[in-house]
């Protein structure tokens, strides 16, 4: 046996705030961000629930990247196709042919293994490295899901694939919307939707998984432009992560496809990446796709595709600049990113005698924007600050929480990234003034109860992380 | 062959306001709300992409739903749950066992058919009623589209299901949701997502298809009091649909299930019917579950589930009251109801000399929620409505037209539904008003173009169709 180095366990390394994948997992799970799929069935592997926090955010993230994008540019429209479709489109893309690894089976006990990962010697024996058993020849086994659609008996015929991801919903559809909408080139079609990967190791909680999300945006360009596009998209997608979702910058770099790494449509690619405790990965591909796409569905669908300048007449298939962002990602990005065990109070002795966790999520996507708490149930506070509670609601996602000290419910509003708490107390009798409390620095103001609204909006367009 | 009586063809049947099917999937593909799905390839059964203005609305849709149900109770927690999920789920709901329709299949065309709806001689006879070959046994066709997950050779032991239904990824993780937030009964989880049935026969456009979403929220309540809760929601829940999505009073009523429509599980239960072209279907599912899924799922995975009353310590499985909305039939809904061909001017001799088509959208459903034109292109006019359209869709879905004639234009945002439109001219180089025209009544007022957001906000708080 080849002797191994020790290796640090990616899973419990801990970055410069006290992050690690364990302690993102445990506050997930404990919290209600994300649960392992089908948990109470002993889990289903690649496959995560999003909680009631979980959800929030993750709402929150596709509504910040869809106003991002859809919102604030003109010239960009939305989409939301099927994640069932023709088959063929799967033979245009290459995903049929090329989407696949190569692949052993173990004839006695089922299991499967890339043939690529297996021991040399094991696979050149063809015995299984789990039982001894016969392994098949290595063959190409392809990450798309398989089904069979609609009433004829299950066949070749009829095998539907879950799409393994959502750019290709918007190529079929280029023609429909140049055809229905006043949209000229260059324009972009957006789009958030599921995709689905067989992938043989789903791994790092939610960074690989069998079902994950994306949110993909084809811009389309006249050849001869895609490259001043691809730098204007790599600038504009770099401060979407900086200022919208307000990850740290030194998180996140570009990482340019070399000779070997570019796919075989691609004239130029690069990947945002941010540093996950495991090393730094993708995060999303900003890719010149060339006008590939086009060509293989406008020759496997015998369909004219082209595009016609409305001024000049002249007739072509455009080039795509491709933004292609996880969504499953960006939830686990900035659950890492926001997390911090912060160091409040040190002992004598230089031990750490007081802190809290806290996740420093931007207001645009925190869960919970505000939490309202009564000082005490009672002497009416309770009903001040349930009314209050109701009012806040109409606007903003809020938590009412009447139990144990006040310092503790500061702490859970601090673990799940709450960015404000207000609270009623007997002045508030008096002159209708709450203390509103901030997340970051803990600083409190005094402030009339009709000021809240105006002063939250304020403070959530000025929000920088320090 | 038996005498067949002529029927009314449910696609061109018109109602009062002059929509059918047939106008509706023409306007849905002509103006981009909906396109056959992979289209280009002769399109997939079933399934259905949505275009520009169509992804707006049913996002307008989903949020509606989401403030309605999560935003405005502080009792009702959100959830998002995997569309894989462990297979022995669908053990325990029944839905292995009993979600099929009897089929035959021929062995000759390998066309299937629904035994129960093929001639009863053919049936007997064994022979196919398209191609005379020889038919199989009738046997169950399960609606649920299978696949295969994981690192392990094709088999039974690694089949998994595409949901057919949301409900149950609510079930799984009722223990999650309690155990991690502070919810108790009675309280609610709500989701939103898509669902997978093979359906034999995919029909009517979007109102019944391979590929559908949900909108879906199970409040577990005590048992006793459940009767209470299903008429709590079935008042809730028409009423947003009167209120929240503006569909018209007439086209909506309950239905309640006879004994012989009940499910095994159901106490009680109730359909929000819609009136389509072609007759009352249901839109959404009120019903008393009783606590059938709940114990079904502490029996098949081993694991307690119950509720435990934190003031009286008793223990229970709540029942369930469920409301089960679809999201593409309020689409199809809110494109159907919303239809009017109006008649603007008769000539004199009775015939119609002028109409327009017209979409009522609810603005709080609106694709597109303003128009914003210039009265020309030249004289810097179209810079100003530019500069506005920017500052406006900070707020709101804005589109922006200098083309043709503003009548025209007018009417362009009318048939998409377009609630307002505002139009700059040579008065307001002057003093900055601008005219806002109302799609409803088109009436036009002239106000600040300051007053706008302020203005659209209050005009929307209090639309009311007439």
């Amino acid at each position: 046996m080849a002797k191994k180095e020790k290796a640090v366990n990616p899973h419990t390394q801990v970055n410069t705030r006290g992050a690690s994948m364990e302690k993102i997992i445990s506050l997930c799970k404990r919290r209600g961000f994300v649960y392992q799929g089908s948990e109470i069935y002993g889990g289903l592997n690649g496959t995560w629930d999003y909680g009631p926090l979980g959800v929030e955010l993750k709402r929150n993230i596709q509504e910040a990247w869809w106003k991002h994008m859809v919102g604030s540019h003109a010239n960009i429209v939305g989409l939301d196709a099927a994640i069932l479709m023709h088959p063929t489109v799967w033979k245009a893309s290459g995903h049929v042919d090329n989407f696949s690894d190569p692949m052993v089976d173990c004839k006695a006990c089922k299991q499967r293994f890339r043939a690529d990962k297996i021991d040399t010697s094991a696979l050149e024996q063809r015995i299984c490295p789990s039982c001894n058993g016969a392994l098949t020849e290595p063959r190409q086994f392809n990450l798309m899901f398989k089904t069979h659609l609609g009433p004829v008996a299950d066949s070749e015929d009829n095998i539907v694939y879950l799409r393994p991801e959502t750019a290709q919903g918007i190529f079929v559809n280029f023609k429909n919307v140049i055809d229905t909408t006043r949209q000229c080139v260059p324009f972009g079609i957006a789009q958030i939707g599921k995709a689905f990967r067989n992938e043989i190791t789903t791994k790092n909680f939610i960074f690989r998984t069998a079902e994950f999300e994306q949110m993909e945006m084809q811009y389309f360009v006249k050849p001869g432009t895609d490259l001043a596009a691809l730098e204007e998209w790599k600038e504009k997608r770099m401060h979407y992560y900086h200022q919208t979702l307000g990850i740290l910058p030194e998180n996140l770099r570009f990482h340019q496809h070399g000779k070997n790494e570019l796919a075989h449509y691609a004239v130029d690619a690069y990947d945002i990446e941010y540093q996950y405790p495991f090393g730094w990965e993708e995060l999303e591909g900003i890719h010149d796709r060339s006008d590939f796409d086009l060509k293989q569905h406008q020759e496997f669908s015998g369909k004219k595709i082209h595009y016609q300048d409305p001024i000049t007449n002249e007739k072509y298939l455009p080039y795509v600049i491709e933004t292609s962002a996880g969504l499953t990602r960006s939830v686990l990005i900035t659950l890492m990113d926001a997390y911090e065990e912060e160091v409040l109070a040190v002992a004598d002795d230089g031990s750490v005698s007081d802190q809290r966790v806290v996740m420093h999520f931007h207001p645009n996507i925190a869960p919970i924007m505000m939490g309202v708490f009564p000082l005490m149930k009672k002497e009416g506070l309770d009903l001040i600050a349930q009314e209050l509670t109701a009012e806040l609601r109409e606007i903003f996602t809020v938590e009412y929480d009447a139990s144990g000290a006040i310092g503790r419910r500061y702490r859970r509003m601090d673990e799940i990234g709450t960015p404000y708490c207000i609270t009623v107390d007997h002045q508030t009798k008096e002159d209708n003034t709450v203390t509103l409390r901030f997340r970051d620095s803990m600083e409190q103001i005094r402030l009339h109860k009709d000021e809240i609204i105006p002063k939250i909006i304020q403070f959530n367009k000025a929000y920088q992380r320090k």
